[in-house]
């Protein structure tokens, strides 16, 4: 499994995956579900997937070469004109992938896989994605302005009471690592470390990003305090009285 | 989809559970998936369900039946020696039933529904049991002390964090109905009203219960007021600093 989030503030966009794929419970590895392309004064791209690793990996591959050697049939998303067309070159890919596989036979959900793609091309806003294996794919706005895929459901009731567009980059990080927190304490398939990209809006330039490992000084802070912090917060509300 | 939790706490048994079915979204309706069977002085059990409710309402139907006329074969949970055998009654019942409808040649996985049993038989101490639709159980204990059924990742983090034994009655109605509000606010198949029952230990009688109905006063302070206990309680967190 995965957890992924994207997210829209003000001042840019948030990113956060975490790195852990199994096949079975036994067969743990660490893959970066997370991928920039930057042009530098032009364009920031990045991408967060979820699903089947195979068919990831060769959709990031796929869009790699083409950012080399693009050509009319095959665009690249370096060449991508808006956000919007850069999605559908990436959903159409994802699709193609996909049933390449299937037509040997296989069922389709067997090769499933699930994209987040944010970024600003010059002259556009920053823009956020949500790409499904069909191929399709809807756009953050003001009443949806974040994005889970995967083991989403642990971290999301701590997304939707906290999450404020005005939030900065630092307040943001703090709420994904508790979202994250919530979702590595319940379920073993996701796992740090955490990779994560800040994207200032208009910077046209890769942000902040970064690591967090599994000895991270400040995430260990906010995986004991939150417990702390919950409890208290839960003793600020009035008690039940029996009848 | 449903939600229900059993709770083992040292003053005694906690139960919740709401009252939502679907088959299909816009098809709603509201049923009882709690139900007490109570001998004063001698014995309290009480059943929660989560799946196909004509499984459970059969498996309900059955006990209650054999509750007014008990034969060897088919023995009463008002007649078992003790919880474990009340257990294994309820979950031959429920593999039965199952078994039955799968029989006519559809897949067990629609007729499925998974069982939460807790309570006390005279002479022995209060018992939590969990039974899967296979007609095995597992029972809680000091490292698992709750079960929840049914949607139960949303509201599982607080839970996890939140729970001591030494909880009073009042303080564990705060920490379900917050479990309960996480739920409730994610997934549209989850809905109020809910029915609770708190039973003293070695009380052997019915213990306070009711519901919690659309209006309740107290369920709308604790749901306003857990977004901003939550945001309080990130706020306390030392921010993350950016490198």
């Amino acid at each position: 499994m995965t957890y992924c989030v994207g997210m829209v503030l003000n001042r840019g966009l948030v990113f956060m995956s975490d790195t852990r794929t199994n096949a079975g419970l036994d067969n743990i590895s660490t893959f970066r579900k997370m991928h920039h392309w930057t042009v530098p004064g032009d364009r920031v791209m990045t991408v967060m997937t979820a699903g089947n690793l195979a068919t990831t990996q060769a959709v990031i591959s796929i869009l790699d070469e083409r950012n080399k050697a693009p050509d009319d049939r095959n665009p690249s998303i370096l060449a991508a004109p808006s956000m919007f067309q850069a999605a559908r070159i990436i959903a159409d890919t994802l699709k193609d992938v996909i049933a390449k596989h299937t037509a040997s036979g296989q069922q389709a959900s067997a090769f499933s896989a699930t994209i987040i793609l944010g970024g600003q091309i010059k002259g556009g806003p920053t823009r956020l994605f949500l790409i499904y294996p069909e191929g399709n794919f809807i756009e953050a706005g003001d009443d949806t302005p974040f994005f889970q895929i995967g083991e989403m459901k642990y971290g999301r009731p701590i997304l939707v009471r906290a999450y404020e567009p005005d939030m900065s980059f630092e307040e943001a990080m703090r709420l994904l690592l508790v979202s994250f927190d919530s979702t590595l304490k319940a379920n073993l398939t996701v796992g740090l470390p955490f990779d994560y990209h800040l994207y200032e809006a208009d910077s046209y330039e890769t942000g902040h990003e970064g690591r967090i490992e599994k000895e991270d000084p400040y995430f260990a802070t906010v995986s004991e305090g939150w417990g702390d912090a919950l409890k208290t917060a839960l003793t600020r509300l009035p008690t039940f009285e029996l009848g």
